[in-house]
């Protein structure tokens, strides 16, 4: 049987194991409410399983434990958001909640953050924002990993592109998706378990698609052997966006490490959906879209299925499978830390 | 041997077709630019042989052909442009205008536009934003074609998003896509052919793929069988900010006529390049990420491979198939005009 915890269990844990590396609490609050939205909605890969990789880039000096996160308004729409090096959780909730404040005033607001490392998952952004009835939207770049369509080496990350929309009355529209099709750790998984890769997903060093996750080198971009050139545009946005604009690196100048890329820029973005209707009138907008997938049993507006997992979690707990049992309980040794779960 | 015919020949055509339909010269100019973008780009489906559909539209009373299209401010970064019901064009390339006279001021600029028709090629208009400097970004949803993932019943159009970026010193970045993996008439065209279709892009009745033209009833969302959600939840974006943000008609609510939806809403945004460097600075930015394309043949960045094709037929004019021509030739013959090609 696997092993679960749950929010309350996990978030003690989080902020303990982060605070010991040296991070200050408003660093680790950030980071792990950041986790624990992956780790709820089912996006394992950025949940808790990266709190081990997040308390060593404190320790390790990817990310500064105590950074002066610093806010400049070049315009009367933009802030500037200086994430000084830090971990990127706290650098773009402070993003989003100015983007959402200037939305507020000038109707949509952006927000780039500088200087900032790895932030987990972009929807954890976009749906504060939606929480706070703001349309939100985040992209960014990251180290390269994913090949050109047609290509054989890396010029763009997974970069995700994320967009939340609120709905008082029921689930927020939230999309939140990388520009690749699967991510590479789930080619390493596939490795361990001896399964065949989807077609299209990724290439050996020649470029070649390959189904042998032993073979794969580098991902390929969403749209697979045909239309890989839109996944491909997809992130060239990411890199307009996120790296061009801000000044900071593009994917293919990121250190390549595997997430523990600096340097980073992010696109943080909020719209105000009560421009030209009431809040309600919105979200009833966006129920009468989510609805109409209901009358196909199976098919989902971008979110539904994970917010499915998070009621089962929210439930039932995170499950926690013995190898990331095992990792959380390394990272709690090495803080001296005891794990409540 | 195909015919061709230089824009200086098809621009004044299209002018007087338009006209002779009872566009005002502002509707006829905007729409004549857009379709002449999209030929240059070779971006056919969108391109001249439009212009008897645009002249049906004006005639039977989809668009009207004299709008009167107005400019509202709710708040200081947004614009409100109502297209009055007329084609798309106008109103589309107004917005782009007030979108960035706005993010000049704001730094960043929304406009949306309501109650438009058919816009043609979303990169028109951002393309037109990064000629005069800009970063343009615009989406919108379309008459539903395409199934959810998983779906058999279209609820999605094939909602195009479109974003570009100035290069001063080169072309310009240039992402126009369809969030499905073809266009509808491209299975037309197959049909007509007899010729196979590629895996993953198109439907049957009972929702599974086809390669058969003749089966498919229905465009699946890019990323095909696997990752058809990623296409789904992309279009899902142009609902939220094209259709419910605007309060215009979802895509499963638009007429259903091929591309002859009205009370059609769109998004419109651009974004100073210059908040955080000068322009010059910026371009090197964009010029630096698509040089990396250029150590891999055969691969581009986005736009790459129609800012090619842009500069043949820039040279050799835009190809005019028999069945192009034809179809010209009658939209001429019934405005009474002569096509000088």
């Amino acid at each position: 049987m696997t092993r679960s915890a749950s929010v309350a269990q996990l978030a003690p844990f989080s902020l303990a194991v982060l605070t010991s590396a040296g991070a200050d609490e408003a660093s680790a609050e950030a980071a792990t409410w950041a986790m624990l939205h992956a780790s709820l909605h089912g996006v394992d890969s950025h949940g808790i399983r990266l709190l081990p990789f997040y308390a060593d880039c404190l320790r390790n000096g990817i990310a500064k434990p105590r950074p002066h996160v610093t806010v400049t308004y070049p315009r009367r729409a933009v802030a500037l958001v200086d994430a000084d090096d830090g971990l990127g959780h706290i650098a773009t909730y402070r993003a989003m909640d100015e983007a959402c404040a200037i939305a507020r005033d000038c109707g949509i607001g952006m927000a780039s953050v500088i200087n900032s490392t790895h932030f987990g998952a972009a929807g954890a952004y976009t749906l504060a924002a939606a929480d706070a009835g703001f349309i939100g939207f985040v992209c960014c770049n990251s180290g390269a990993f994913v090949v050109p369509h047609g290509g054989a080496k890396p010029i763009h990350g997974t970069s995700p592109i994320s967009l939340s929309a609120p709905n008082p009355g029921g689930d927020p529209f939230l999309l939140d998706m990388a520009t690749s099709s699967v991510p590479w750790n789930k080619v390493l998984r596939y490795r361990t378990e001896s399964i065949e890769l989807p077609e299209g997903v990724a290439v050996d060093g020649s470029g070649a698609f390959v189904t042998d996750p032993t073979k794969a080198m580098a991902l390929a971009p969403v749209g697979g052997a045909d239309f890989g050139y839109k996944g491909a545009g997809l992130a060239g946005l990411t890199e307009v966006l996120g790296g061009i604009l801000t000044g900071m690196r593009l994917s293919s100048d990121q250190d390549g490490l595997a997430l523990g890329d600096t340097k980073v820029g992010h696109f943080v973005m909020a719209i105000d959906p009560t421009l030209f209707m009431t809040l309600e009138a919105f979200g009833l907008g966006v129920q009468t879209y989510i609805d109409r997938f209901k009358a196909q049993p199976g098919t989902y507006a971008a979110g539904g299925p994970e917010w499915e997992r998070r009621r089962k979690r929210e439930a039932d707990g995170i499950p926690l499978p013995d190898g990331l049992h095992a990792e959380l309980a390394d990272a709690a040794a090495k803080a001296g830390v005891t794990p409540g779960f």
